[in-house]
């Protein structure tokens, strides 16, 4: 199988810190975002909503969505699990993974695609007061997690997983969309400087 | 255990209509989204995030995210299995629950949040120029589905599963967020006639 990746993106990103972690070497075609390759007509063809990454099996079956790639390795190699271990942990990843996507990630690409001046070509209509709007969201959300992170190490329990990632990618990306941290999450920035000092991140 | 529900919406629906397809039973504490009570003490205490429905274990434990509560009953109670039956085919459901999720669902809600005048007090601030913009989002990708439903009978292959709830709570969602359906997409139509006639639709 071979991965289609994205570059610096945060869903590109997203999958090779995960198979970092799994400790999964894959051959890789880059796809340079920034030429606008992902909207050619070879990524087209793999991927008709033109979004990266993308992954092809040797059979040529194609699977995309980022958390869709990284649950099929996760189903090949099980160790370590990085979306829980039995069936209530499992559900709170599920929980964390899709709080942090919803409530942090959309809002900073929000704020991103609807106030950078690179974007405003690629993201038609570019609505300034949209991005504006998701600023304070991303920011509220937070401080909940900050408040969260106070009685536990990772974002689910003890355990580095998906949604660890996720957050992750998600800060890193308040930095292009131009929002800034908030002063004193003091658990938040503990919770991040360990999971940004993991050898994954580099990834 | 019980779920606090909250009736019509499509997200409360999600969970109901999976239940019902597992032959699933369980106490239902309505609430009334209609009245604000998803902002009540009660259930800011429950979810500090205002979101339902919200699932409590008999130890107190709470669930929240209408897909981490799917997956939980999932794993309690695996037939049907809805989330997929093995690796290919559980990354299959997680690929399309999602592109139905962030095509379709999140383009439909922005509409009705942005631009129905119940929500203007809900959703602060309101900002129409969004709301339209997704509205040719939702459309394209239903032309999309539409093709892709030319040779298969469920959005993921032979079986139904929760892509397919997320697809027809999305599609119903269109009718309040004044998006109309476009003419002439018979595979889409043909599926959704299936999928809304399942005895789980009424749920």
């Amino acid at each position: 199988m071979k991965l289609y990746d994205g570059g610096r993106a945060p869903n590109p990103r997203r999958v090779r810190i995960f198979l970092a972690e799994k400790g999964i070497e894959l051959p890789t075609i880059p796809v340079d975002m920034g030429m606008m390759e992902h909207r050619s007509e070879a990524v087209t063809r793999l991927n008709p909503l033109q979004r990266l990454p993308v992954l092809e099996l040797d059979d040529g079956t194609i699977l995309t969505e980022s958390v869709a790639i990284c649950r099929y390795f996760e189903e090949l190699h099980p160790q370590p699990a990085l979306f829980g271990t039995d069936a209530l942990d499992r559900a709170r990843v599920e929980m964390w993974q899709r709080r942090v996507e919803f409530e942090l990630y959309l809002p900073v690409a929000a704020a991103f695609r609807h106030l950078h001046p690179a974007m405003r070509e690629r993201e038609v209509p570019q609505v300034p007061e949209w991005g504006e709007a998701n600023k304070p969201r991303a920011r509220a959300f937070l401080s909940f997690l900050n408040e969260e992170l106070a009685s536990r190490a990772f974002l689910t329990g003890d355990a580095f997983t998906i949604a660890d990632i996720t957050g992750l990618v998600s800060i890193q990306f308040m930095k292009p969309a131009r929002i800034e941290m908030p002063e004193g999450l003091d658990h938040l920035h503990r919770w991040y400087d360990t999971v940004a000092d993991r050898p994954s991140a580099a990834a």
